[in-house]
């Protein structure tokens, strides 16, 4: 390791840690997508890739972008990117650690003064977690040209559309569409991301290359029974649309466990949500994952299954809405060879290949050119929490490495 | 049925109908203690208890209460009351109804100009239901000097402590011992109320005396287990708070039904609380009753063992604290008779005796004094939703009969 890379890495870390400090939840890290906070850190993201010698802009759909030209202006481009918005309570690397190896990539690919036979772009996303919204992916998702126009009705916790959010932010619904990129706009899309598994850590490798991404569906559900005191109803006249609620959480993971899928439930909420109030109406979230999309589907077809067994025995209807439905992306052989390669460059002969359970930007790029992904360690398998860690020597490896892939493609 | 009376039971329906327009939440009816509505509130009733005749005040715990004097001033007095707060969404009789009819009665009372050999007096408390510190019976439990010094460090679903909002109503905490009243002063504590329960309806019966009322545990649970990535984190290394509280939640209802008491989760938060991030934490209330206090309890060691085994097998810790503990309480006799016998002046001969499932400010008063109170029926057992209701003939009867009561005391 050099001590040149360890200081680009300590660099990268030190802006992972400017980054964490933008949040709207001191001390806790929440960035969520079209607020203030999402702002201040594409400042942040602009003056980096500005200083690194890249034309600067924001998309029509928030996403904070830089570009490089190659040995002629207008060459269509190999894309780096990652997200800028994380979950509550969250880590400070999901995401973020990706777009700032991106930055410091394009930052040396500039400072080498040897331009390359395509442009090099970097796209930091507004929307990748899907916290505020419920749907997910929405800056790759209007970058690729896949967005959704049923998406702009959607509220956040406040009752705030996405329409009004995006206006709020300064944004042009009407103009949504100025955002997709074309096919030929594009040679490849490359993201470095944290593992958010023990895999890498538990073989002893800083990096790995991505075969395939898992495709997650997310379920808005609303259960909808009868309040009533919790005194005077007795057990006959209960329509406890928590009770039965709480019957599909528990048998969501039975039913994953048989099926080999993941099912998580992650936001639930109460109303009228009193102490000594039977719940009339409970709405939680599902999302549903699994390497394979037909193992998914089942899994979602036996929860659905017994949705309705428990809704009849307990006179509480259930209702449903797919918010998200990604199918699952193989990543392109050419440049799961490229990454390898640069991964080998750091000194790791035979690169692992790992699956993730996660999703990704990259899913959404999958639309609109080939895509892989660089994983890097995290310890202790550890994601979308504060104790996110890795390695500063696994940092340098990481720009090393995806520096190599893309001077690979040239 | 007098015309008289029927015109007083509709100024009492209409007042009903006017307090439910003060609300936090139109054209819901929320009415928590403490708030700007809770004022309101007090300012109607004060402006009815003054129009009947009576002197006013606000006592040290924001509760409204009114005198009518008896042969010569200062008497002890019999104390008819109930409560102004609701739950979130609530129906607009359960307490307001009592403290409507109170007033209609001592209305009468004053008019009379028969003084009584004791003093009439009217509370009208502003927590009954312990919405918004979860707390219960936090006037009456002032009134009967029996408050609690840990609750001022309570704090409602913005954070703010019961402290806080003692001060911002206007009420000094340090005063708070001047709301209690002493033994001597009380000669009874009557409350009407809607019966929150089917059993006057199915006997088609007007009214019915009180017998006892369970005493409820409310209890907060927290249970922690580990936040983590939805997609990257194998069911292995699982810790999630909330299927671990879902699993409590189903047991909690199957071992009320076996030991024959009930168990109700009316409040459940999860946090983090992001569509793709396993949940960390969850916290949630418990209200157990049953009617006798060993079986409430029997229940409750039933739930603490469940916790233990579910946290033991799935990591996760339930902490617990107990936020209300009520005993069981019976009425008077004495008290009872002349309820009944106010019943029996409205045509029913046989007065039925109900068990209260349901918690009441009586519950509070029987530290000071003898305590005894009036159901009324309501359609369908419906209670702590907006589809409560309740017939204009039986609010006249409730009128008569109590002041029957009233008169049968002197």
């Amino acid at each position: 390791m050099s001590a040149a890379g360890l200081a680009d890495a300590r660099r990268v870390l030190a802006r992972c840690d400017e980054l964490a400090a933008v949040t709207a939840d001191p001390p806790r890290l929440t960035r969520l997508s079209l607020t203030p906070e999402h702002a201040r850190a594409n400042a942040l993201a602009g003056r980096w890739l500005a200083e690194a010698g890249l034309s600067t802009w924001i998309d029509a759909a928030g996403s904070r972008c830089g570009r490089l030209e190659g040995v002629r202006p207008g060459l269509p481009a190999v894309l780096l990117g990652s997200h800028l918005d994380t979950v509550p309570d969250a880590g400070r690397y999901d995401g973020i650690l990706g777009v700032v190896v991106a930055i410091e990539v394009v930052r040396r690919l500039a400072a080498s003064g040897r331009p390359l036979p395509f442009a090099v772009e970097v796209a930091a996303f507004g929307d990748e977690e899907g916290t505020r919204f419920g749907a997910a992916l929405l800056g790759s998702r209007a970058l690729a040209g896949t967005w959704d126009e049923t998406w702009w009705e959607l509220c956040d916790g406040d009752g705030v559309t996405l329409a009004a959010a995006f206006e709020a932010f300064g944004l042009d619904p009407a103009r949504i569409a100025t955002a997709a990129r074309a096919p030929g706009d594009l040679v490849a899309y490359l993201e470095a991301h944290i593992e958010q598994g023990p895999s890498l850590e538990a073989a002893g490798r800083a990096l790995g290359v991505v075969g395939s991404i898992a495709g997650a569906l997310r379920i808005a559900v609303t259960a909808t029974g009868r309040a009533g005191h919790a005194g005077g109803t007795a057990y006959e006249h209960r329509r406890d649309a928590l009770v039965a609620a709480s019957e599909v959480v528990v048998a969501a993971e039975r039913l994953a466990r048989e099926t080999g899928g993941i099912a998580t439930v992650g936001r639930l909420s109460v109303w009228p949500g009193a102490v000594n109030v039977i719940p009339g109406r409970v709405a939680f979230s599902l999302d549903l994952r699994a390497a394979a999309d037909a193992v998914r589907d089942r899994l979602w077809s036996a929860i659905e299954a017994c949705m309705a067994e428990v809704g009849e025995r307990r006179g509480v209807t259930f209702a449903t809405t797919l918010l998200h439905a990604a199918p699952a992306v193989h990543c392109s052989d050419r440049l799961r060879a490229a990454v390898a390669a640069g991964i080998r460059g750091t000194g790791d002969a035979e690169p692992m290949v790992l699956f993730s359970g996660a999703g990704h930007d990259a899913m959404a790029l999958a639309a609109v050119t080939e895509v892989a992904m660089l994983f890097i360690r995290c310890h202790d398998g550890i994601s979308h929490q504060p104790a996110e860690s890795v390695r500063l020597e696994d940092v340098a490896a990481a720009v090393d490495a995806l520096e190599a892939a893309v001077l690979a493609l040239a």
